[in-house]
């Protein structure tokens, strides 16, 4: 694939949550369809995908029938099965491309090549065996956390060590997986670049916005975020050449702890992010429809920000607050209709332009 | 119905346009669902709605289904057969209300109802015979345009008579159809006013855009429009008038021309509207999702403006621009994913915020 997507062409998606469907409504404003892939049965993205396949990760017929369908692949989230890459990447482009996997999706081998290029990460050791965790504690320090190498998110698989005797519980929690034990930094806060790489290695990053975390899941993103001009500038710096080492093609979050010293890489994600969400009301290309025009070939749109705004999730039963929401000033409510506001469930966010006027 | 749609929630939409498809999106924000009924077998909106029934408005069995499973219809378009309405009414609330449709389905009687609220339409005459026609064009003078009562739009259905020569000939286009005669007017540039009525009543309108055609056809909408501060309060009044005294509920746009006399209705419509496109990029609720907020019971969002915007339709040809278009700064395309882009055609609309910066 070398020419950009014309109009008509599909998009395939892997998964169909709401980062999914966000970027269908913008793959449909570029006048381009998406074929969602996802194994539930009902999905966020199903109600506004030109084309959705329900079947699991290992069901070769439905990845071939799906592989031949699109003209290029995408995924919104990163713990997609290697079986699944391997029957489709004959069948259509994947982007961004299978090394963006391979570094995500391992905590261990994440944390290596962002070693390897030079950039900083909180201090850590691996753990296979309890033996290495007295070895980590040892060496790294306490209070820290022990997470899983593999497929953790929003604060899923991962235990808080703070002090020797928590060792053993810890431990026994990653039920025999391959682990990585990383110590405690000193932050005054946590900033996500959201960057963009195009298809002709052209880099695009969002301001950087301001994290808050509640109970290990975002609960809200500003922007601007609290740095200084030449941390604005160090920040994009650090994303491009994530993007660059990796020949990215797409959208890519970088979460950062900002620390005296510089920022500290906290995680990269190899999709559009939560913490992205705020440019739905900031910039003239969002991070979905930037994510779209990377994976299809397009040039990147324009990402300059023209509001401050605060993102804020709802989560469960913050859609109690909806009703109240839905008449408050320089509002913009995305929901994602999901039938039912279980706890510690995205159900929409929310984002407020705080300084909108023209 | 009297309380809001709930999450998950089906609004049924009469055509499957690029109206219906932006209708489609904006619902999809708020958690709702849609369901598209049309005629064509492929339509824009069908990419990014939940359902769709591809059937004609005289298919009893179709419609009724359709009736069944949605929680409340409303349409993209005005001109919706009345044996169709007959049967959905008793299936789910119609929104905007029929006596809307019956206002504005008929260039007649739109003319005697904006008249009779104290409002100024061009000088006219209705015209069934020839004679009727030479009478009109007695009483109102030349040069003057001939227009079916119903089903034109974008210059269809219309015939400008230059000279008494040119009778016979615009009364023969008409193929026996009712027509009205109308009269030119001296004004200096066309404005149109979105509005916004929500179930409750309330009342909100967008800041008027200034509009300009090409050949019949919408060609672009600039905000602010050349108005004084007093001719926008009048614009706004004006349109709230027509929304009360039809109690309608949902989205209308509201054609003026600006004399220095005040304003000439030229037209209204029902529905969302091409000049309101620009509201996607220039408030925190467009248009669309204005339209699906009142429809689906939901308080008004807002509608303030926070950017200047230009809207620039793209017709047939104009999908040419496209490429150069993609990197331009501060440039937000809507493209509607139609195949073919034949000579007047709808294709898209391109937002250039002029003045975005917070």
């Amino acid at each position: 694939m070398t020419s950009p997507l014309a109009q008509g062409s599909t998009i395939g998606i892997l998964g169909g949550g709401q980062l999914g469907r966000m970027l269908s409504m913008a793959a449909a404003r570029l006048g381009l369809k998406t074929h969602i892939y996802e194994q539930s049965a009902q999905c966020p993205a199903a109600d506004v995908a030109h084309r959705v396949t329900s079947a699991a990760y290992d069901d070769e017929a439905a990845l071939r029938a799906f592989g031949r369908d699109v003209d290029v692949i995408t995924y919104e989230f990163e713990n997609i099965p290697t079986y699944a890459l391997d029957i489709l990447q004959d069948l259509a482009p994947i982007r961004p491309a299978r090394n963006a996997l391979a570094v995500s999706q391992d905590r261990l081998t994440e944390k290596q090549f962002l070693t390897d290029l030079g950039l900083r990460c909180a201090p850590y050791h691996a753990v296979g065996t309890f033996d290495d965790l007295l070895q980590a504690i040892d060496k790294v320090g306490l209070p820290a956390i022990l997470k899983t190498t593999r497929m953790g998110y929003d604060g899923k698989g991962q235990m808080r060590i703070a002090n020797i005797q928590d060792a053993q519980e810890a431990y026994d929690a990653m039920q025999g997986s391959m682990a990585v034990f990383e110590g405690f930094i000193d932050f005054s806060h946590e900033v996500s670049v959201i960057a963009a790489r195009g298809a002709d290695g052209a880099i695009s990053a969002y301001d950087p916005g301001e994290n808050l975390h509640k109970n290990g899941i975002l609960h809200q993103t500003t922007v601007p975020a609290r740095l200084s001009a030449n941390q604005r500038t160090d920040a994009v710096l650090l994303a491009a050449k994530i993007l660059n080492a990796l020949e990215y093609v797409g959208v890519m979050g970088v979460e950062l702890f900002v620390t005296p010293a510089g920022f500290i890489v906290n995680e990269i994600a190899p999709r559009v992010h939560n913490s992205g969400h705020w440019t739905q009301n900031g910039c003239a290309t969002d991070q979905f429809e930037q994510h779209i025009r990377a994976v299809a070939g397009w040039p990147l749109g324009d990402g300059q920000r023209y509001a401050d705004v605060v993102m804020e999730n709802l989560i469960g039963n913050d859609m109690d607050k909806v009703p109240q929401l839905t008449s408050q000033p320089n509002t913009a409510l995305h929901l994602y209709g999901k039938p039912e506001a279980r706890a510690g469930r995205k159900m929409g966010h929310v984002n407020v332009m705080t300084t909108p006027k023209a």
